[in-house]
């Protein structure tokens, strides 16, 4: 087995968890789920020095100074500008040697069984080694509207071809999907030989390739910590790894993992985390009592919260905000005024 | 139209507004509708000097801070002990001439028209001044459950005979009531002569007369505060004016009085109380976002609330404490761990 370099992507802002997720202490750097944060998680993963190589980070200014406080021993690539995964990948990509064989982690997601995500990168790394692009598709256990889906093509022994794309389906597409068994979601994770990657983003998407080239031909390294060239990096038109290159490539492989994966995308995915990792359905962290009510997640960082009369209600205590959402808005957090004006 | 002497009663606990009416700071002495207190309001509504004498206010010693800082000219008569409200009005009465006619009032009430009052007022003292002990009966606008009801007897001109007293009927009895048209609340406001009131007190408790007599005769003025004696205070069986007097008297009378009266006695009744007084049905204090809900209260001291789906809540934010509380569930408050444990 070749060595993997797991890629950790620090990008995401996790406004739909504000008002504990915020600028000033953003989602992947939250213990959300457990005493280790995402953040930590993502690399704890892939520590395994049997399988894993020393991680890269890439991430933005504004993470530094959290990834200096949660992570041990990394290379750093500073992105200039947030310029969505494409960009961020493919500066990893350009740092490595080109036969160096990838795995993309998001930092802001949480994977329940460790062991299934390790098969999973093994398997995900063998397509690798043979030129394929593959992406973690998540075997989907209800028809969620907000994932992007796969739809598994030819076997390829450890994994599938990709037979196509479909981002965000409606809730009656999503349901078909999930009867049809065809259809995993795209969860994000990656894994391909560095070349490989370099080179179908240069015939898919050459400004993008060669702009990248260029800030990281004019950029510097400064102990473990890359600084890209701001000019050429700024210039990019961000676009997402999905968009740039999987759908467009002919070696998109997929790899099935049933890992109790979440992308923890708002508070009610975060309950149903939390809800599985115990036997209540009552999930309090700090100070609460609860009366005539059912499905209830209260999180408070100092005043106590006495709830009486709703079912499925979150209650999140954060300084100087107060969040009460009924479940079933979840998404709608992040366009309060608070969430938007931090 | 002979001087009306008010009686300012200072008991209640407030516990079912907690954590706003908390032992530091006690529902009467909170403006929780306008910016007097309803202490104020209660004092407010019995100034006018053409009608009314220099209140007297009987409350407790944990009261009385609150009422130097809130009260003009007075007379304070101290409870040594929380014995209801017949031993309260027996002190007072006590301490006025024999035919004095008192205004008994609760100081945690709200009364939205206070023109009806002083008319109720007048009946009322006009009833007092035959000898008649007298209530005032609220119309009442629903089948409440949690209050007193007064059948109304032959008329008396000014007010009625009472048939007789209800206490607390069920739902069924309670929705009879209000569509017989015969029954109003009992607002726990009463009008009698002092000597009558004593007279009365002696011959259907005479135990709590000779002990309130005694309190009397060994307590002491300084100033305007006079203190009962404490033993002979202490010895008595606290008791409601309702169950002591008012229930077994042959003269007891009633003045029906449609005022916007609410003992403001949970959430849900001072959710009414404001909304009453607004045209919105999402009535907020402080700072507060509110999105796909309904017929919503927020009341804040100083962190934000952001409330997104819950049709019928209400948020209250008192320091330490928050309650997220459903309309529906307002009477158990007092209950809460915190409420209880103040």
């Amino acid at each position: 087995m070749p060595t993997i370099h797991p890629i950790i992507l620090s990008g995401g802002s996790g406004t739909r968890l504000w008002p504990r997720s915020r600028r000033s202490h953003p989602k992947p750097f939250l213990p959300l789920l457990g005493d280790r944060t995402l953040f930590q998680q993502a690399l704890d993963r892939a520590s395994d020095s049997s399988l894993f190589a020393q991680p890269m980070i890439v991430a933005g200014e504004a993470h530094t100074r959290f990834i200096a406080e949660q992570a041990g021993e990394h290379r750093l690539v500073v992105e200039p500008a947030a310029k969505n995964t494409a960009p961020a990948i493919a500066l990893a990509a350009s740092l490595l040697p080109r036969d160096a064989i990838m795995l993309v982690c998001p930092s802001d997601h949480h994977i329940a069984d460790e062991q299934a995500f390790i098969a999973g990168a093994r398997h995900a790394a063998s397509l690798a080694a043979d030129g394929n692009l593959v992406s973690f598709g998540i075997a989907p256990d209800r028809p969620a509207t907000g994932y992007g889906y796969i739809k598994l093509g030819d076997s390829l022994g450890n994994g599938h071809r990709i037979e196509r794309f479909v981002e965000k389906p409606d809730l009656e597409r999503a349901r078909e999907f999930l009867s049809s068994g065809d259809y995993v979601w795209n969860g994000g994770i990656f894994a391909f030989q560095a070349g490989t990657f370099l080179d179908e983003l240069a015939a898919h998407r050459p400004d993008m390739a060669k702009a990248v080239a260029l800030a990281v031909e004019g950029g510097s390294w400064s102990g473990n910590r890359f600084d890209p060239d701001a000019q050429h990096f700024d210039a990019i038109a961000g676009e997402s790894v999905d968009y740039a290159v999987m759908e467009n490539t002919a070696q998109a492989a997929v790899v099935a993992a049933d890992m109790g994966w979440s992308d923890i995308g708002d508070w009610n995915a975060l309950f149903e985390a939390r809800s599985a990792q115990g036997s209540s359905d009552t999930i309090i962290s700090g100070a609460a009592e609860v009366k005539s009510a059912k499905s209830v997640m209260i999180d408070t960082d100092g005043p106590r919260v006495s709830l009486i009369g709703f079912d499925n209600a979150i209650v999140v205590v954060d300084g100087d905000e107060i969040l009460v959402l009924n479940r079933d808005y979840a998404q709608g957090v992040g366009k309060l005024e608070g969430a938007t004006n931090q």
